[in-house]
């Protein structure tokens, strides 16, 4: 049997949905639509397709401890998921190409899907059974790709044409065979769009793909002379002859595994360590995207008519594609109130916001930031985390809420010399064990029991009980129960910033 | 000498403020143009012109103390202005005429000046200037109005329309007499504004008057016969012929004074305090405007073209004509970052509101809710917040920040079994010797030094030490220091709402 891996491509920052993504919470890693996060939603899909150990998710070294730590609730099978960690993003050619020479030493035959991370595929019966249709193509030594059937002049996708004896469009509705492609087409003006519309075989580009990891190298040894190079070279660091070839284990920690860092100094006490060669070869590769640099330019090229709904959500605009409007052409979502307005999307949580008379707008509310456009102009969201950034502003890097491995921590306030914090501890779960040269913290429990240690004392905190841990005190905080544990925080201090932390012990590796 | 008073009407609830706005936040409180909030503002530019007994605050009983600790920043000045409460609010002919009973009995030769307590006047030297006019023709016994020179067909405003032979547009810029009013119009339709502008000699209407006591009393007998007649009858029950004529003297504790209220018993022992019969004739009455039930039906109007920039600020678009926008002709206040808005408003705190491409938009944001509407359908927000109150939602009711006498308190968060503010105390304040018959209280000290009382004992509480206050404890906390005290107060029980409390003694009279 063919073995077969997912490639999720989760590198993406998802700039443009601010205020709802930040440095530390990018589009994948939110739940924009269905029950689940768009990277949990798109393993869940994988999951019973391909084996967990055969799920592979490709990310840069800074994501990639803040998303192993969000899978985790996917239980179990989170842990046998492995990662590839790029020293730093180089857009996919590289990212499939890195992942390519790993899994060419587990098993050369091996079928790569690629998929990225962040885009809403609401029914996945109809997805598996498009993708077998690709698995087979692959087989047979093409590189394939999804074509999603357009339904308007879309100017924010690229789009495929195919064949004219394969893609008749009255036939597109139950395909049972893959087309051959013509060609692929950047993003058009909305005049060339509707041309594509009209004269029918053009589909948009879904950036799904599905091949041989063979057959990937050998395209980019074709294609992209300089990549493949520099790849050969990484893998030969990687891979010396007197290292087995072996599948990845993370450990039980959830670190990321040894074998994914390339940016490691060489240890002669630690053979196996990749030397810090491989990460500077890879940053010097030139960024360039699979479409662009194999894609479009191999003959070799099938598209699987996908069946299944699609959106790669691309801007708060692009709800409309895959969320059920109201009958006045609303989506509004969270504590809304609306008076007559139209086509308007107000994506909000807790805090009211109230609407009146919006006209294709979009209204997005999160504890700390607004944005408020309308929809044709809201992908310039990114000149507002740009002048977030020139403007000493901290809405772009972190939300008010912050998840932690250990659970999650909300800044209720921050005033002179004073923080205020709720913090919610897992079952079982703790802190690491720690002091603060600059701070003094009361602790106050509202819910479940905690278990304080302060220096060489351990004593229990239940609810409606406080504690206080005075400066520079070792300490730590445990929940030792089977219900959340909650305390309410208040920091005192010159300085009261999360950086002003010593770590003695951690359970999550941190030190 | 003539003695004037001020009366400053405060009873509006300024719906069309909201989510700034709230109903113990009414326009009139809030500060939207200007250094401080409209009613002190207001004040102030009296303050000098008539002294500060002379100025009367006019609003309901359910709003009067709320007012008193509003103004208690005023200082000394405060304490002497007097307050007629009515029992219920009905519009400003009964308002005006329950206060004329009033000074009828001080000095029935006095004259009024009555002023809206939540217009916007940018300029106090010109008004002063044009009030003096105001007052000499009020001394010939003239009721006197302001006319506001028109800039635009404003179908938001009634229309003042002057006799021709005085009111000639070129001799307007630097009156020196008064107009005779030929007539006043109701609030026009686009069409019948643009004419009015057209043909000239048409202002906008005030809503400032100046009359003397005795005659508008008069005009209230011809006029308004009914209003007149219950207006003797609550005179009788004030003011019977065993009870001195003398003026109001608010205690030092800012309570209302008896002979403003209304609503209390006949008491034997106490034979000053009026008959619930004047309380019940009020609440008869049927509401009228003083503009429709006088100033439109009276041959003996005249009018001051103001010199002043004026604003009534019926809505959040009104601000448009009374504070200076940029180049591209928006108004943002607060933390707001904007990219290619034209001629929008964006009011908001500390909270970042990020706007895009917004054209003749109004974007309100308040810590607790948001506000997002085209300019021209902003008066619909009154729906919103009926709305709120169908809904069960508490937006419309109170802020997250409540002031108090004694400081302010701001909800943090609300959960489980458990709710946090930010208690801010005045120096040398203190709040009510209290007790919670279903919560406990943690307090930490983050700024200046709490004195606390628990049951017998009482203690100091420094920065970054805490207490606990446990259930059915009575307790009071008190800034015993010239410094702000600062205290985070975390609440545990099955019920954390501000009705439960039991106090028994109270600086402010609470009990």
């Amino acid at each position: 049997m063919t073995e077969i891996h997912a490639i999720i491509l989760a590198g993406g920052s998802g700039v443009r949905f601010w205020p709802l993504s930040r440095e530390t919470s990018p589009k994948q890693m939110l739940q924009i639509v269905g029950e689940d996060t768009l990277l949990r939603q798109t393993i869940k899909r994988m999951n019973g397709f391909v084996p967990p150990e055969n799920i592979w998710i490709v990310t840069t070294e800074d994501k990639a401890q803040g998303i192993r730590f969000h899978i985790d609730p996917l239980g179990a099978m989170a842990k046998r998921i492995q990662f590839i960690n790029e020293p730093v993003g180089r857009n996919t050619a590289p990212a499939v190409g890195l992942t390519a020479i790993h899994l060419n030493h587990l098993s050369p035959d091996s079928i790569m899907i690629v998929l990225p991370s962040d885009h809403a595929i609401p029914d996945t019966e109809r997805f598996l059974k498009d993708l077998k249709l690709a698995v087979e193509g692959a087989q047979k030594d093409h590189l394939v790709t999804f074509g999603i059937k357009p339904t308007r002049p879309e100017t924010g996708y690229g789009y495929i044409k195919t064949k004219p004896d394969f893609g008749k469009p009255d036939k597109l509705d139950k395909p049972d065979k893959l087309l051959k492609v013509e060609r692929f087409f950047e993003k058009p003006d909305l005049k060339t769009a509707k041309k594509y519309l009209s004269d029918g075989g053009y589909f948009w580009n879904s950036g799904i793909f599905v091949f041989k990891t063979s057959q990937i190298l050998s395209e980019i040894q074709t294609l992209l002379p300089p990549l493949y190079k520099t790849l050969k070279k990484i893998e030969s660091h990687l891979f010396s002859p007197d290292k087995p070839n072996r599948p990845h284990k993370p450990d039980k920690l959830n670190r990321p595994e040894k074998l994914d860092r390339l940016d490691k100094p060489d240890r002669p006490d630690k053979p196996d360590r990749p030397s810090p060669l491989c990460a500077m070869h890879y940053a010097k590769l030139d960024p360039i995207s699979l479409d662009y640099g194999i894609m479009e330019r191999s003959d070799n090229i099938r598209m699987v008519p996908a069946t299944f709904k699609w959106s790669d959500l691309g801007s708060w605009a692009a709800l409309d594609e895959i969320i059920e409007k109201d009958k006045t052409g609303n989506i509004l979502k969270g504590n809304t109130i609306d008076i007559g307005s139209r086509n308007s999307t107000v994506f909000v949580g807790d805090r009211l916001v109230a609407t009146i008379g919006l006209k294709d707008m979009v209204v997005v509310d999160t504890p700390d930031a607004t944005l408020v456009s309308p929809k044709e102009r809201v992908q310039e969201v990114r000149k507002v985390v740009e002048a977030l950034k020139k403007t000493n502003h901290e809405e772009h890097l972190i939300h008010k809420t912050v998840e932690r491995p250990w659970g999650s921590y909300t800044v209720l306030e921050k005033g002179d010399r004073y923080k205020i914090k709720r913090v919610v501890l897992k079952p079982r779960a703790r802190l690491s064990l720690q002091l603060h040269r600059k701070r003094s913290e009361h602790w106050v429990v509202v819910a479940g029991v905690a278990r304080v240690t302060r220096e060489n004392e351990t004593y229990l905190v239940r609810t409606n009980e406080s504690t206080f841990i005075p400066i520079n005190t070792k300490h730590r905080l445990e929940n030792p129960k089977e219900v959340p544990l909650q305390i309410i925080e208040v920091q005192n201090g010159d300085y009261v910033e999360e950086d002003d932390i010593v770590r003695f012990s951690d359970d999550y590796n941190r030190i």
